[in-house]
């Protein structure tokens, strides 16, 4: 494996973003379409929405979408990362977490939030931002859907 | 006073709310345009963004915009909800939120989530929301700037 990461989407990258989150599992079909959605009005309007692409020999292993929170004053959110299934364990979402996290401190981001869910499926994501120095700052209950909580992280940058 | 409350907007509300939004005080211009462009999304691509108008003889004298958090099931969010200076403290406010509420209650929706600033700033709208019986769900620590956090609150519907 010979990973590369670009700071920047092309206008193949929405069907590509689609793939991977789609390969995780993961995702209900309308967050995928969520997904593909983001990468379009990225491409149409640059700026709210940044990404970071994971590519082994060119071709896209995963991605990551950040961006400032709007009218916050040095508050970021990760919105997306993922991997694809047989990209996994091998240090591509922590290197393209680290990206993230570089890009925000380096436009002086002093925070970055992340939200997933409670549920039992998502603990190798919870556990992932745990061992990437996340702390949860808060849990909204039932917020996804009865007995589904969002789980709020934030890391001081 | 005679105030009716619609559930549509038309294509010169975004103007209108530009300005209901301004004349508040409480917000910053990037967050006027925010709200502006909420509207003009609304009315390009309906379902996403829903709004009630309340009006004193068609003059528009506040507004709500609510929606359904994306792919939650039963969870809605109150974006906006703002009353001209000179229309406050006569329930307008309140029979927006009544409006938001019956109307998300008739859609499925079990819980209604509401955030704003921790600041002295906004004591008068925490204590609004808490007058209409919504509880501290979550504080964000720092998440709008340093010294400035997000108070989540919900309401169960």
């Amino acid at each position: 494996m010979r990973i590369a990461i670009r700071d920047y989407i092309t206008e193949k990258d929405p069907d590509i973003i689609y793939q991977i989150v789609k390969d995780t599992g993961y995702f209900s079909e309308d967050e995928l379409i969520m997904a593909r959605e983001l990468a379009i009005s990225a491409l149409a309007k640059p700026g709210e929405y940044l990404f970071f692409v994971a590519e082994d020999n060119l071709k896209a292993a995963g991605y990551a979408c950040y961006g400032k929170i709007p009218c916050s004053i040095g508050s970021f959110e990760l919105y997306w990362i993922a991997v694809l299934k047989g990209y996994q364990h091998n240090g591509i979402g922590r290197a393209l977490i680290n990206s993230v996290e570089s890009a925000v401190r380096s436009c002086g981001g002093k925070k970055l939030f992340v939200s997933t869910s409670s549920t039992d499926r998502y603990a190798p994501t919870r556990a992932f931002y745990e061992d990437c120095a996340y702390t949860q700052a808060a849990v909204l209950k039932d917020y996804f859907a009865p007995g589904d909580h969002e789980v709020i992280y934030e890391k001081p940058l």
